[in-house]
């Protein structure tokens, strides 16, 4: 029988969403769900493992037809030894060796890594800088997350540790950081930092939500604000433009729904503060896979590891 | 006959210094000569081309002995096609096929690059940096240039414009740059900024040497200055070290030879300002070869370019 299926899984806060895809990674059905019941690490992965199990049966498949299983991850990862560092949003996990516990346990051979980027895998393969050679793929959350891929590529870097443009500092001082750091973007711009601002403008019970839909509405008041957003995403891509001499950047995650008003301003600021050539040459673009790029990922990531 | 020698070539603002290597890019010979009487781009070429060819006679060699000549230019280059952009610095140069012409008057195959990446080869293949992968070399001089090996080859993205870490910004707003932007790296710490700088604190007679050999003398004030400097090329760094998990950073030029302050400084603020484990993991080192890292990465050019 022909192994002619990958699983993918984006593990979130708070749920977790799994695809069949094929083996030109298109997804073929889909399921997802909530993690908040599972209060150990341990009862997590075994949840994860009998959804595995469940979700294969439920497709009328066998699991010798499945290639692989590849997982992204919201923290840190050693991709190769296949360890979790650590997940912020998910406390009690800690050098937790989620390869080795879910091979055993499925018995399938399971990738894993870090989610933001699965996104950038998926972003440049199949989404929106498909044909692009070097590419810096963000996401827009609570954290800022990212990936790079340079030479068709993903780049990981000696610890698996690159991508952290959220830690790209745009002042020499500013406010504190997550990561111990101060003036860091993800501290202007990531979601708990705009949720202050907005706040502070538009009173305490506005969502960011809310906000895009009256910026896409033109009030002026919130395409102020997103642009105020995108002066400063824009000036930290500037300075990584000049450098990596990209050809694309791609935009995702919740914030990405602004829209025009922040993706404009973003393309003025690189205009203004990126060299000629390199502005000339780099393309803007909001990520097309949307919620299904960190599944659609995790399944380039088995094909990756496994040579297919 | 074995075509065992390169020459290699490096083409500054005033003089032009060349070197005979051998296969394993050792400096076998040198000399130079000074560019200020050639008073036109024609000239100057006519000039290099004998040069090479007096040179190459000089050392009892015959042409069919010299496998290529590498060149290093101050500015923008498309090495592929042997053309300069432009030379800040040497007025009148603009889309220049130095390789057509100096293949067609030297009858050796030509190989032309941007000085600062030639640098980065250097350094990283024989330098400060040999055998770390991902590397980030910095001149520092008039203006701040760069080049990046990723992967362990040197990446020069997809109009060989990558490497300007000089136009990183490192605020939001701040001093003009040559760029056309404001607040780069290069707009601070460039050496024009810094002499005015330090005009305003030592006086207007003062040297950037003078002000080194005092810091190194343990001058407050000299040591302040340089830490000063040190404090915001550490800033611009960490972002580059958290987006690119780099393992080494190689900082040659001028100002480099302000020592102890200087690179204390640097890595202190790598420390403060970058994450855990991309601050682990890099090292900050003092470029090794000094100025014949142009020559030798114009070794390594014709190397990499004749695939030898």
């Amino acid at each position: 029988m022909i192994r002619r299926f990958i699983i993918g899984i984006d593990l979130g806060g708070t749920n977790l969403k799994c695809a069949l895809l094929d083996n030109g990674l298109k997804i073929k059905a889909k399921n997802s769900f909530s993690t908040r019941s599972f209060n150990s690490k341990q009862k997590l992965l075994q949840g994860i493992a009998d959804f595995i199990t469940t979700f294969i049966l439920d497709q009328g498949l066998k699991r010798s037809e499945i290639l692989g299983v590849g997982i992204g991850l919201p923290g840190p990862v050693d991709t190769f030894k296949g360890i979790v560092h650590f997940l912020p949003n998910i406390p009690g996990w800690r050098e937790v060796n989620v390869k080795k516990n879910l091979d055993l346990k499925t018995k399938l051979p399971v990738f894993i890594d870090n989610d933001a980027k699965l996104m950038c895998l998926a972003e440049s393969s199949s989404g929106a800088a498909a044909g692009y050679s070097n590419v810096l793929c963000l996401t827009l959350g609570t954290g800022v997350g990212g990936g790079l891929i340079i030479n068709n590529s993903l780049y990981r870097g000696k610890d698996n540790a690159a991508g952290e443009f959220g830690h790209v500092p745009i002042n020499e001082t500013g406010p504190l950081c997550g990561c111990g750091s101060k003036a860091c973007l993800e501290a202007y711009i990531g979601n708990n930092a705009i949720l202050k601002e907005a706040h502070k403008i538009f009173g305490p019970d506005i969502s960011l939500e809310e906000i895009s839909k009256m910026a896409n509405n033109n009030d002026l008041l919130s395409v102020k604000f997103w642009r105020d957003v995108g002066k400063k995403l824009g000036l930290a891509l500037s300075g990584v433009i000049n450098l990596l001499n990209l050809d694309a950047v791609v935009i995702g995650g919740g914030v990405a729904c602004a829209g025009r008003p922040l993706f404009e301003s973003v393309k003025e600021t690189i205009l203004l503060r990126s060299m000629r050539v390199q502005a000339k040459r780099v393309r803007v673009f909001k990520a097309k896979l949307g919620t299904d790029a960190g599944v659609i990922g995790a399944g380039y990531l088995v094909k990756e590891r496994l040579g297919k």
